[in-house]
């Protein structure tokens, strides 16, 4: 117990943990623009072998984290999200990412449990990555960016940042990690790595490898990024312009895999846009707009106002490192030996980013390691994105998931 | 019986039918680099209300035109396809796109049947299309190319100028019209535009109308292009410089969707490629490229060489705009009314770019307009690309399909 629980805003210096570290090496907190933050000076040692210092990490919290800290739920965030999972976003102004699905009464009900999100290792809301200033570089921390140089960061690595984290708010265990997508990787990388510190899991329309087929969508992303010249080999805060287009085709290409063929016939079909400059003009097949472009357009141009081109480059790059079986020759079951966590793994039927069989595999190695594992395939034609939207099929998976285990975890 | 049969190689004045028009008005044909061709004075009148004039239409034959000339089967190429469809590619040397399918004894038997093959209108491979010089601009046909101010080109208007040409080489009826894809989407406008005129149909990997996705994918393609600045709004010839990095993108985009994911875990999985300019290097996640990464960079670069960004932003549109219900109040089987044409539609399993239902959708259309027609789904893993690849089943089918209606047609 270390004294009053932390509040969702304001400083939280009082509720961090006694510390004998000499005060440089202490964990720094501030709120900087929104960015509720700790900064870790000495850093953290990358599986890429690179130590990244000092580290950053931004946060928010929601909920009071209970007077026996066995409350908290860790929220993964995706490749594009952030921090803002339940809040209004203070850039675009938009509601949190999962504000669906995380608040009070909600499924992951800010009145009973504790959450958290982080902005991952690597990203640009306020962690370190590459548009944080490079203390080594000319000029000190007053300097460059780490742009391109900034180290190649795994799954792995964003996990055990998190951990870090979760440690300096006087947590042990937590009571959930959830998460979809990149989110669902760093729920099973959660598992993994600190099975003891994971009552319960629930990975979310994600796998335990980037397939190539993925692979190759992230790299296609990549060239459209270096093939903007404002891009500049990553170097374009030297200029002050970004690479607004590669970055807008990036997202634009990367948002159709999201969505089912299914959901784009029902939202879209062939159905044309009139010219906004000309609504006088006869709808006509040439010189018009099919809706699905309209739409793919403002995807890439909205987003180029919130994301930084050299983080979506080395976020893409960890979700492709990522092969929880890999490190333990091939064999995922093992990534898994000995756990006790409870597991929750859901897939969506149309999701063909991450499709089911993928989701199926996890289910199957966690059997073989004897753990605790259900799975759901949610039917729905929404793709990949159905974790963000509205499906009270989800929600239910989640509450009844959540619920079941604070029974057995004695909580709440 | 207008005299000899054309020849497969060489000017074909003599094969040309009487004509009475004004010498200025008469076809004109030549053989251009390597680019069989005929001009037709007078040009096009387009869906869009233009009038393109002069047209040339770049074509290849193989195989010799029976003395009824009963047995020319012609067939359509794909997006990025052209007319070398059995001989080595004058760009890439290359072999022909479809070569594994048409030759002497092939499926596609040249020893039987007497095969064209036309660039299609918007192409780059000396049809008329955005490459081309503009008559009408400052300077004359010495000028400027059409550029972006080609206008908008559909599916039908393809097959209109096919039409021109088959009439030229003084064939009334094809035996048979073949092509996957937007070739086949092309099978399905001769058959519903010109029934009379085409006795077999053999529609491959292909849809009655562009989906919603499909359309996404190509307007991603689009804006590809557009954001590399070397496009210059379509001027790039003004600088001899041509939108590489963008027409790159767009095909290693594109590439993706003619894969399955299958096929890309069968080729690629995860494996890493040892960086060429330092082979001692260990082979290490971080700072290698995965092999389907090498791949489709290559895909990019090799494209850009023999293919002009104008005519795939042309070609791409026409696609989009291809909906035969449409032109029939949404009723894809009136399209067919009365139709005699005997009709193969073929699909493959695993194609998710055109799907087994759109196939499917159009197999029922012509049920219900009382057609002759078989469907044959193809089990594959091969994705879109295997109408080009190595799949028994499907030259089984083609053979099949194609001697049943020669014995039929009373030919060869």
């Amino acid at each position: 117990m270390h004294g009053a629980a932390p509040q969702p805003t304001g400083p939280m210096d009082q509720t961090a943990p006694p510390t004998d570290r000499a005060p440089a090496e202490r964990p720094q907190i501030m709120t900087d623009g929104g960015h509720q933050s700790v900064t870790f000076p000495d850093g953290l040692a990358l599986e890429c072998g690179t130590v990244v210092a000092p580290l950053t990490l931004a946060y928010r919290t929601y909920g009071t984290l209970s007077p026996g800290r066995d409350n908290a739920i860790l929220v993964c965030h995706a490749l594009t999200g952030d921090q803002y999972v339940a809040e209004t976003h203070p850039v675009t102004g938009k509601p949190g990412w999962w504000s669906r699905l995380v608040g009070p009464g909600l499924p992951v009900d800010t009145d009973r449990f504790f959450v958290i999100c982080i902005n991952v290792l690597g990203g640009c809301m306020g962690s370190t990555g590459p548009r944080s200033l490079r203390p080594d570089a000319p000029g000190g921390s007053g300097g460059t960016p780490w742009g391109t140089d900034f180290p190649p960061v795994t799954i792995h690595d964003m996990v055990r940042a998190q951990a870090r984290l979760v440690t300096h708010l006087g947590i042990e265990r937590l009571f959930a990690v959830v998460g979809g997508s990149m989110g669902g990787m760093q729920v099973l990388a959660w598992a993994a790595l600190f099975p003891e510190r994971v009552f319960a899991a629930l990975p979310v329309a994600t796998a335990s490898f980037h397939s190539a087929q993925n692979i190759a969508f992230n790299e296609v992303s990549r060239q459209a990024i270096f093939a903007d010249p404002d891009w500049r080999a990553g170097r374009y805060w030297e200029t002050g312009l970004v690479p607004a287009r590669g970055l807008a085709v990036a997202r634009m290409m990367a948002h159709i895999t999201y969505l089912s063929e299914e959901a784009l016939t029902r939202k879209f079909g062939r159905r044309l846009r009139r010219d906004p400059y000309n609504q006088e003009a006869p709808l006509s097949l040439f010189g018009e707009m099919f809706e699905v472009e309209s739409y793919l357009r403002h995807q890439g141009s909205s987003f180029v106002r919130r994301f930084d081109a050299n983080s979506y480059l080395t976020i893409t790059r960890a979700m492709d490192y990522f092969d929880l079986a890999a490190d333990h020759d091939g064999d995922l079951a093992a990534a898994f030996a000995g756990t006790q966590t409870r597991f929750c793994i859901v897939s969506f039927s149309s999701d063909w980013l991450f499709p089911t069989p993928q989701s199926r595999l996890v289910a199957r190695a966690l059997n073989r390691a004897a753990a605790n594992v259900s799975f759901v395939e949610i039917e729905t034609d929404k793709g990949h994105d159905a974790f963000l939207l509205d499906e009270p099929a989800f929600d239910r998976t989640v509450r009844g998931f959540l619920s079941g285990c604070a029974e057995h975890a004695g909580i709440g």
